[in-house]
């Protein structure tokens, strides 16, 4: 069977908060009539997988109150409306959060954190070359400890669940994809 | 600096829907004194990639609200109240969504979907065997289109951006740490 589009007919904005608003659509379908569904209105979203030139990932240790726990993290949040573009969104980011800056950014992919519930997309960085510059720059609410972690022990920490946000382990997958590890190990040497 | 977790004060849940349920948090901080967060309770969710033993994923394409667009998932949603485990509940979609079924279930992976504004956990299950067994069972709601995509397509496909939603390359990113392409070409012999 061949799926069918829901027709938007009005959207209410239910709660505002900060970070996004919850809107209640109203829908048509053609044969499953008038529904109700919720959508979190959002800002686009960005992270980064800043490295080092010895190749360490610079990441984050912070707290987190979905999960009212810690979580290790790469740098990432909102777009900002001042932002020019994603990539400047993820330099700014990785700046405030870390202290590291580099100029060498690609972007890796993009992807939906929930297309069910968020209309938003993820974008999603790779930087090269980071160095320390300053010191972080969070914003009163944020605190949050750098980490440099070997890009060879990132997979491990993903298996044994020592990084677990989903968003940050769709970026390493992506980094895979762009850039795999195909070259035999003893060609694999550390590039300053 | 080493970040210092927030106390929870008081929770309130400020809007309800379907789905989650739209919660305030008022928070204390031993140095940033008292904020409020919002978060999301949702129970936890599940996602599975069936095999068939010709080693295609049976893959779902169907209509989401967040996005107003088709995306192309494996199958996938909420635990309900009935399911005895995460395991169960997979199975279940799986049924449910594309009609195909499996005994064969293992458990690949668990991540925090967004521990920011999310508590919940996402489950990751990967059923080899699959075989169709019945028509899908949708509710109201639903509309799916069951499509079978051979493994080796699924990476390119992520890629490209036609495979978008995080949780589902999440799940790919998990079955190849579970179930890492080692093998030479010669020895992948196909299984029945």
């Amino acid at each position: 069977m061949k799926p069918r589009k829901w027709k938007t007919l009005a959207t209410e904005a239910v709660y505002r908060t900060p970070i996004f608003d919850l809107h209640r659509r109203s829908s048509r379908h053609p044969s499953r009539g008038d529904r109700d569904f919720f959508v979190l209105e959002a800002p686009n979203w960005v992270n980064i997988i800043p490295l080092t030139p010895r190749n360490e990932v610079v990441m984050i240790r912070q707290y987190r109150h979905g999960i009212a726990d810690f979580t290790l993290e790469i740098p990432g949040g909102m777009m900002d409306p001042e932002d020019r573009d994603p990539m400047s969104a993820a330099r700014r980011e990785m700046l405030e959060e870390t202290g590291y800056d580099s100029s060498q950014i690609v972007e890796i992919g993009r992807v939906h954190p929930n297309p069910a519930i968020l209309p938003n997309h993820c974008y999603l960085f790779a930087a090269s070359g980071a160095r320390r510059v300053q010191k972080q720059q969070l914003d009163t609410n944020e605190e949050a400890e750098v980490v440099l972690v070997p890009i060879a022990k990132i997979k491990p920490m993903i298996a044994s669940g020592q990084i677990r946000h989903a968003l940050v382990i769709v970026a390493f997958s992506f980094f895979d994809l762009y850039n795999p590890p195909r070259r035999p190990r003893s060609s694999r040497k550390k590039r300053e």
